[in-house]
């Protein structure tokens, strides 16, 4: 079975290496595939969104272990969730997965609080590293054929914690939405879907600028900027050979339009 | 089977992750390995360097995907080749497996165009993300048995993009070259190949200023600059715990030479 | 068997890339692990710390590959070590693998010099790159059955390179240490240990600041410094959602006290 690891806790230390050891230790012939370890420290938000793109390219039956966990060792719970479509989502409830589950449709899901430390790595976890004690560990026992059900007492899928994004607004000449995500080119992934456009001549406005639209980054000259369908499903700003983030001072939550 | 990755896309998204992913609803048996995924964003002749260094260490029959691709979605092509010696390379048609390549000696290529979207990861390719649309999965389905002639129409080898290196230039006093990479420790990799100095004593010019060959970073007393032959195969520069790019201001394509 | 990586390589380049073809050859099917790769440049101090913390969590029989290496080439040995709490350290022998065997008690270690040429990648290895030219090949073989004594001459573990930490002074009203680690986090982590603070009220006491001692990063406000029994077994300095590295401008070596 594959597991996969997406976590805040960068490549410079062995923190991710021992959590592999974690897993190895419980089963060793477990593949493990990293989506990334570089999250900025503590930013749910970035990873709702990076574990909410890779999570629909995996194999149905992964597990995907995902930590970003500001409140560790605080009460916010820990959870794992089955998806029919998915497979298994094993993280802190703090948002990190809504992302993943508001693409859902249609699903069963079912979730539980890691309550039993038959599963953890320790009975007496610390109080800063439950990626180690916790997450990876019953990762690796769901990736082994232990059941859901065994990890803890079920909880409601309604009570999970949500990180909702702000709605497009869709008028007669367009669609308003904001900046979602800033990828690491510093193109400007948007929350306005691509479907929107589709057969449609239109335009994108940000920050007072009209941005044409192309299919490709090299539609514009080396350093133009232009509004295209993005890879992950959204609109997005991007500058050929360069950086929208930088040309255009971007943040997450800026509003862009979208016009025909 | 093994199957390599190499692209720009970076450690910070899950680009990297999302074309594991599809790769692994193909086949996930398949072993992947890393080279890099730093590659300077559409640095095609450090790809190029990166790519040829590392494929004649990996065994044969290995699948090698390499993604630096900065006419994505235009007209350039994708491509796979297959060469007795090494396995197979799937890419863009811009140069990127040209280093490669111009190791090789007598051995039989044979080159397609992917143009079997049955072997794609989707029908209808984003034009932004080829990785996962297309490279990630014919690399998949190469490793996993499929005939190189079953992904595309036959393509002559000489039709190839090529990226190639200025020659050296050889004369009774030395060997003149230029830097053609500059690797993460700011060694300088000359053009300049180490079977050239063998059984000489000999000195580097670079920027007016003469270098004295040593055989290990450690023949020099720390902070200070040497040549000697590297681990690639080539003539380096270096500085003993330090950056000779930085010491030097040093650039690709500056021009280097050798004396006896 | 399962077979981990430690370099100060980086990423940016192939040589750990180039590391694991050569393992691949050897044997395809060892199970590769990465520790950490960005160890700082010839940081053996660093690169011990990492590599103690990361062993005790892997599975016994796995084989650790350690290279940092400043001095490559030159007369330092290369080595291997068995040990039955753990398994195979596979590394140069300048006080990288010392962290790991000072925390082992009562264990029997065996260790070899890496003379047997049989095992290298090359009978005439590069000067500057044991990492692919020794110490993978050995590992991999190691991982692959070949006993160590095969691998060359025996030598007294006594003999091995130890990197000793200053030990802390322990007095009435507390304990004086020293910050042996600084994480990607900044987090400092000190050489006392969390066992001195256990069922006590305790302060520490750094660069004549006073830090209260808390359970979890989020017992202080965010921006503030705090003390904390660390995941790794010492206690730590640490600001939550920030750096106490840049807030305290640490530097490994510096005096910490702790006090009750």
């Amino acid at each position: 079975m594959m597991l996969t690891l997406l976590t805040d806790f960068g490549t410079q230390d062995v923190y991710v290496g021992v959590m592999k050891g974690v897993i190895a230790k419980i089963n060793p012939f477990l593949r493990i595939t990293d989506l990334t370890h570089t999250i900025p420290p503590q930013d749910i938000a970035s990873a709702r969104f990076n574990l909410m793109t890779a999570v629909p390219h995996f194999p149905k039956g992964t597990v995907h272990v995902a930590v970003v966990d500001p409140g560790v060792g605080s009460h916010r719970r820990a959870i794992a969730i089955r998806c029919s479509d998915i497979g298994y989502l094993v993280a802190p409830d703090n948002g990190l997965i809504s992302g993943v589950i508001d693409q859902l449709n249609d699903v069963q899901l079912s979730a539980v609080e890691l309550t039993n430390s038959n599963y953890w790595y320790t009975s007496t976890p610390s109080n800063t590293f439950h990626g180690r004690d916790i997450f990876a560990s019953v990762g690796a026992y769901l990736a082994s054929g232990v059941s859901l059900e065994q990890l803890g007492s079920p909880i409601s899928t309604d009570s999970l914690v949500r990180l909702p994004l702000a709605p497009v607004q869709v008028a007669e000449t367009g669609i308003d939405g904001a900046v979602q995500y800033i990828d690491g080119f510093g193109n400007l992934v948007t929350t306005i879907p691509n479907s929107a456009v589709s057969n449609r001549d239109w335009l994108a406005y940000y920050k007072s600028a009209h941005i044409h639209s192309g299919k490709t980054y090299s539609t514009q000259s080396p350093g133009q900027i232009l509004a295209l369908t993005g890879s992950h499903g959204w609109i997005e700003i991007a500058v050929n050979g360069g950086s929208a983030a930088l040309a255009m001072k971007a943040a997450v939550g800026d509003s862009i339009g979208v016009r025909w």
